[in-house]
């Protein structure tokens, strides 16, 4: 029986494993990739960590997993079907149909990518289609890409392919961005970077690899194709929190419903980082969630 | 007139000045210190903040303010007054008198010692008399200290005078400690600590330097004496908000009242780190809370 099982090795995972293990929790990480590190992973330049600046996502994830380890934080590589209420204590269930039990679960598994649902999308993904301008940008060296999306992510991906691309498109369904203000100008004053307001992706064309994008302008209703070898769809992220459906309470959209303390509508079971519904989703707020996490498990655990 | 005053260089507010150099605020950060990084730099040993393990809490500060200037932060050396809401825009007065214009605050001003109010404690403080251990420790190599208090705070105290000092009490006034797990089970497992629970400090006795303590059992209501050549005080915090009095809501301990968002009862006033009333105040909460505040203030600044 573990005291706490943690489920996701992202910042609010790892964080939560670091105050685990001081405070001396029988606690083990279950990740179900094969390196740990979250959405961070795929991040190309994180500069706004706290002191750590200017560092790429791949050595940020495996400093904050080297500190994990360091304390004696245990890992375990798996995928968590469901989690069982058995009231005094939580069994925890693999894909595999291993069994784990535990006092308390800490749920921080993030998010994934949220898909166009368009043709020629899931054909020719990994032949042209990314959701990871920093995974796949490489490969589309003085090349024509575009980049679908309006928020922070989608202009941060196209400022980066823009360094290794001949051109970069911008698509936005809407007539502005969302993204922070210094991405907004960072995009404008970039001249290889052309920006496509107003302008939806009706489908991805090629053969064998991507070729092209049919476009349409949501104004004036008129369709154009453009030539682009890769696209890049950076249209936000989905809670990963379908094994907890019926179990704990989710938002429509499927986050979680927890206050910073993470406690949520099942006691016993908490979550912190991307997945709770929250206003701000960043590695410093998801690791801060982590500490909190393990302070609330911590009182539940001396509870029970 | 700036868009944003942060007051207080502590983990929240650098890391409030880090994202909003990278929101592209017109910002200046005010510490009263004249080294920034708040209770952090009292901190002999951090090693639960997230990516940077097992550093000292002096080189931590260090690297914090390193990454504000590395994005180009403004610093003033001053200590606010009062802050006077003109609705549009804030005056924030320093105690020379001079003014500065800003659209927003955020106030990240952090604690400052509680103090025990006993006969000897103010007239010998410097002279044996201390409330960081980590500041003045190593005054007592191979000499006898005693630390007062039953948090965290204090038995890290006793933990590293315990390396450095022939012998050091524990003075606690309750029958069990309100410390961790790891940092009870370490000072009960440190030869040449001695507890005293149950234990009040009535007085602190010496000449011109620390030479004693009368102590109370609160059981048995008896008083003795020990030798101790010096004295750390270790009760615990206060939140430094005397000059938000009036102006923004703060509950009867003077924290202040404020979500995770940092939104105080005054638009345009945020509060980050210790001086929220939260559960957990840790560095990487704090650098969390700065995170937040500047995404809040933001969208104020946007709205007026």
């Amino acid at each position: 029986m573990y005291d706490l099982v943690i489920i996701g090795g992202g910042p609010a995972g790892l964080s939560a494993s670091v105050y685990a293990k001081r405070a001396m929790l029988n606690t083990v990480v279950i990740e179900k990739q094969p390196i740990n590190g979250g959405q961070v992973l795929n991040t190309y330049e994180v500069d706004n960590y706290l002191g750590i600046p200017d560092i790429d996502g791949f050595n940020l994830a495996k400093k904050f997993k080297e500190h994990a380890e360091k304390l004696g934080a245990e890992f375990l590589k798996g995928e968590v079907k469901e989690i069982i209420d058995k009231n005094d204590f939580k069994e925890v269930i693999l894909k595999n149909d291993d069994k784990i039990d535990t006092k308390a679960v800490i749920v921080a598994t993030g998010t994934f990518y949220r898909k166009l649902n368009i043709d020629g999308e899931k054909r020719l993904r990994g032949m042209g289609v990314s959701y990871c301008a920093t995974c796949d940008g490489s490969f589309f060296r003085n090349k024509i890409t575009a980049v679908v999306g309006g928020g922070d992510v989608a202009l941060e991906d196209a400022v980066f392919l823009s360094r290794m691309c001949e051109k970069v498109y911008i698509i936005h369904r809407r007539d502005k961005f969302r993204g922070t203000k210094i991405l907004r100008e960072k995009v404008e004053s970039i001249k290889n970077i052309e920006i496509l307001y107003n302008t939806v992706t009706e489908e991805i064309k090629g053969e064998n690899e991507v070729e092209g994008l049919l476009l349409k302008n949501v104004n004036t209703g008129k369709t154009f194709d453009i030539s682009v070898n890769g696209v890049f769809i950076a249209i936000g992220t989905i809670p990963d929190t379908g094994f907890l459906k019926g179990l704990i309470e989710l938002d429509d959209n499927g986050y979680v419903i927890a206050e910073e303390d993470g406690i949520t509508s099942r006691e016993g079971i908490f979550a912190a980082g991307d997945i709770r519904l929250k206003a701000l989703r960043q590695i410093i707020t998801a690791a801060s969630d982590g500490a909190n996490c393990v302070y609330s498990a911590e009182k539940y655990i001396e509870k029970i």
